[in-house]
C-alpha cells in the first residue's frame, strides 16, 4: 500500500471543483469542445483523479446536471397542477439553454452515439424527474386535477414531448405563454371525458 | 480553363453514389464513424468531388434522407387522419432505427453542436415536412376530422414530440399500439370542445 486512505477516498471539495469546472466549461465554450484535461485544469485536480471516479466527460457532466437539478428543477406542489408543471418545465428549458452551450443538450447529443453514456443518461438523470412527475400527477388525481385514469406515461411523453421534438430540429424552445398552450392541451388529452363527441 | 465542362458538372450518377454509400455506411458503422474519405471510397468517387457539392458528411447525410423519406415518410391522404398520421410517424420511426445506426439520429445529434448544420436539418429537411404535415391537417380540417379552431403548431408538437422525448433519453420508441394512443390523445387534445367541463 503507497497510498495513503485519503488519496483513494473521493475528497468532497475536489468532486465539486471538478463538477464545477465542467459546467463552466460547457458554458464558455460548449459541449463538444470539453475534454477531461480542460476539466482538470480548471478543478485543479489530476485527469488521473477524475478518471479515477468517472468513466468519461459526458459522465462528469452528467453528475453536474443532476446536482444543478436538484437546486434548480424539483416538481414543487403548490396544488396547481398545470402551475406546477409550468415551473418544472420552466427549469428543464433553462438546462437545455442557450442552444450550443447548454451541458444537457451536450450529453443528450453525445448518448446518441454512446449506448453506455446513454444507459446512464436514462437510469441516473431521467429516470428520477419521471418517478417525481409520476409522483405529482399522482398527489393531482388524488385531489381531483387529473382523471383518476389518466395514463401517465402518456402524459409524460405529451407535457415533455414538445420541448424536445422542438430541440431535435432547432424550432425554438417554447416561450412562456406558448408553454401554457402546450400544457394546457397535454392536459386536455388526458382527460378521458374529453371526447369530441361525449354521449 | 482546364477541366471540361463535365467535370464541373454534378453527375447523377456520382450523386446517387455518394447517398447510398453514406446510408450504407451508417447502418453498417454508425454516423459517428462516418468519414468523407469513407464515403469516397465506397462510392468510387473523389474526396474532392465530394467536398465541391457538400460543405459536410452531415450535409450528405441530410441529402440522402431526403431522397430516402421522399419514397417512403410522404403524408397519405385515405380520409382517414389518426390512420394517416400513424402511418407517416411508423415512416419517421423507421428512419429513427435502429439506435446507434440510424443516419437521422446522427444528423440529430450532430446539429445539435453544429448551428450550420442545425440550420440546413430544420430548412431542408424538417421545414417541407411540417409543410406537408399542416397541409393534411387544413384537408382534415376541411372534412371536419380536425376542429377548425385546431392550433396547428400545438398539433406538430404534441403529435411528433413524444418520438423525441424518447428518443433523447433512450425510453424505447413506441409500438405500434402506444403509437396509436399517443395520436389518439394528441388528437383529442386538439378539439377545443374537449373540455374536461363541457357548458
Amino acid at each position: 500500500m503507497t497510498s495513503a486512505p485519503n488519496a483513494l477516498r473521493r475528497s468532497e471539495s475536489s468532486r465539486h471543483a471538478t463538477l464545477d469546472a465542467a459546467m463552466a466549461l460547457c458554458a464558455e465554450h460548449g459541449y463538444g469542445r470539453l475534454t477531461i484535461e480542460a476539466i482538470a485544469a480548471r478543478a485543479g485536480v489530476s485527469k488521473k483523479t477524475i478518471y479515477r471516479w468517472w468513466p468519461s466527460k459526458g459522465s462528469v457532466v452528467l453528475e453536474a446536471i443532476y446536482e444543478m437539478g436538484r437546486q434548480t428543477a424539483n416538481f414543487p406542489d403548490t396544488g396547481d397542477l398545470q402551475a406546477d408543471l409550468h415551473t418544472q418545465l420552466s427549469a428543464v428549458i433553462r438546462l437545455l439553454t442557450p442552444p450550443y452551450r447548454s451541458a444537457l443538450t451536450g450529453v443528450i447529443a453525445e448518448a446518441l452515439n454512446d449506448p453506455d453514456l446513454a444507459a446512464e443518461l436514462r437510469e441516473s438523470l431521467i429516470r428520477p424527474y419521471i418517478a417525481q412527475f409520476e409522483d405529482r400527477l399522482r398527489r393531482a388525481q388524488e385531489q381531483g386535477q387529473l382523471h383518476p385514469d389518466a395514463d401517465l406515461t402518456v402524459a409524460l411523453d405529451l407535457v415533455y414531448g414538445p420541448i424536445y421534438h422542438r430541440l431535435a430540429f432547432h424550432l425554438g424552445l417554447p416561450e412562456p405563454s406558448y408553454l401554457d398552450t402546450l400544457i394546457e392541451h397535454a392536459l386536455r388529452a388526458l382527460a378521458p371525458g374529453g371526447r369530441q363527441a361525449p354521449t
